[in-house]
C-alpha cells in the first residue's frame, strides 16, 4: 500500500459541502494518503449549508496531486469561466493519477476540458449539460472511464469514495472503512432517483434548484 | 409549515465531521428553519478529517434551539466531563423540541444526563456504553424515543436527518429533499454492519478505532 498519495478537494463559495465532506470522511480513515483542501485563497469558504470552512492550501501552495476531486453545488455556476480555477484544474489534471468529481463538479471538470471524450456522472438534474463539454452523460451512480471517476448527485460521493478507496488501496481497505462508517444505509423513502420519485416531485425539486444560488446565499448563519 | 425553527449543531475539536455535515446538508435545503453551528468559542474547529470549520455562534450567543444535534467522533471522549459543554447541552436540552445525536454524540447526550431512561442509537462499536448513562442501547439505524432522535454511526446521519425533516415538516418535504440529494445509495459492499462484515473485520476496525484520537490529530493538513 502506497502511503504518500496526495488527494485534493477544490473548495469554492456556495459549494455543496456534502459533495466533498462525504468523500473526505471516508478517505481520511485510510493512513495511505494525505488530504488537501484547496481554494484560490486561504480565506474561509462558505458552503451552501451556511457554514464556513478554512482551506489548507491555495492553488499556488498545493503540491501536485495524485487525485483531484471537484465537488458541485450552486457556486459551481460562477466558476465555469474562472481562469485561475480552470487553469489549476488543467494543471493538476495533467499529472493526476485520478481526475474525479461529485455532483455538478463534473461540469467544472468539463469546463476545464478534462472530460472531452469521456463518459461521466453528474447530479440527475444537470447531467444533460455534459455534452456541452464533449462528455457522454451516464446515469450510473459512479462512473469510471479510464482515470476519470465521477459520482452522481450529493450523496453519491460516499459510494464514489469507497470505490476510489478500493481502486487506490484494494477492496479490503474500502470494506473496513465502510464498516467503520456504518454504511448500511436505510433511506426512509424510495424516491432518491427521478424515475422513482415521479414527475411531480421532479418538477418541484427542479423549481427549488432553479433558485438554489440565491437560497444558498441566504443561508449564511455567520455575522 | 413553521419557518422560524432553530436547529443547532455542537462543534468540537476532532469531531467526526460527516456526523453533522450530512444532516446539515439535508436540513439546509428546507426553508423552514435556520441552522446554527455552535462551539465554546468562535475559533476554527478542526474535524477528524483534517479540515477546519468556523462556528457561527458560541454557547453564550446561541439562541434557545428547537432542535439540538450532537455529533460524535474521537474528540467526544475529551468532552465527557467538560462542564461548559455539558451545561450548554442541559440548558438547550431542557427547552428543545427535539434532543438529537448522530454516532457517539449519544454518549455526550448521556453524559449531560439527557438520555436517562431513553432508548438510543450510537456507533456500533460504542453502543454498549449507553447503559452507563441510564440509556438502553438500540441497534436500529435511527431510534426515536419520545423527543429523543438518535442515529447510529457516521453515515446514519443522513437517514436521521430525513426522518427529522419528516417529523418537523412532514414526509413530502423529506421526500423532495431525498430526491434533491439523489439519495438512492449503492454501497459497494454488503459490510456496513458488524453482523454483515464478520468478526475478523470487526476486530480490525476496532483496532483502528482504538487509535482514532491520535490518528485524527495527525491528519491536520493546515500549517
Amino acid at each position: 500500500m502506497r502511503t504518500d498519495l496526495k488527494i485534493g478537494f477544490l473548495l469554492f463559495p456556495y459549494m455543496t459541502a456534502l459533495d466533498w465532506t462525504g468523500p473526505a470522511q471516508a478517505l481520511c480513515f485510510s493512513k495511505a494518503h494525505q488530504l488537501y483542501f484547496v481554494s484560490s485563497t486561504l480565506d474561509p469558504v462558505v458552503s451552501d449549508a451556511g457554514y464556513k470552512v478554512l482551506p489548507s492550501h491555495t492553488f499556488d501552495s498545493c503540491p501536485p496531486l495524485d487525485v483531484v476531486c471537484v465537488p458541485g453545488g450552486p457556486g459551481q455556476q460562477g466558476l465555469m469561466s474562472d481562469a485561475p480555477t480552470l487553469q489549476w484544474l488543467r494543471r493538476q489534471g495533467k499529472g493526476a493519477k485520478w481526475v474525479t468529481s461529485v455532483c455538478t463538479g463534473s461540469l467544472l471538470l468539463g469546463a476545464a476540458g478534462l472530460l472531452d471524450g469521456y463518459r461521466a456522472a453528474s447530479h440527475w438534474s444537470y447531467r444533460e449539460h455534459l455534452p456541452l463539454f464533449g462528455a457522454t452523460p451516464d446515469s450510473a451512480r459512479v462512473v469510471r472511464d479510464r482515470n476519470r471517476l465521477t459520482g452522481g448527485g450529493i450523496t453519491a460521493g460516499i459510494d464514489f469514495a469507497l470505490l476510489l478507496l478500493a481502486e487506490l488501496h484494494g477492496p479490503q481497505e474500502a470494506k473496513e472503512i465502510q464498516l467503520l462508517m456504518e454504511y448500511a444505509p436505510e433511506p426512509p423513502y424510495d424516491v432518491g432517483r427521478p424515475e422513482l420519485a415521479g414527475s411531480e416531485a421532479v418538477r418541484s425539486v427542479q423549481k427549488r434548484l432553479a433558485n438554489e444560488v440565491e437560497l444558498a446565499m441566504g443561508r449564511l448563519t455567520h455575522a
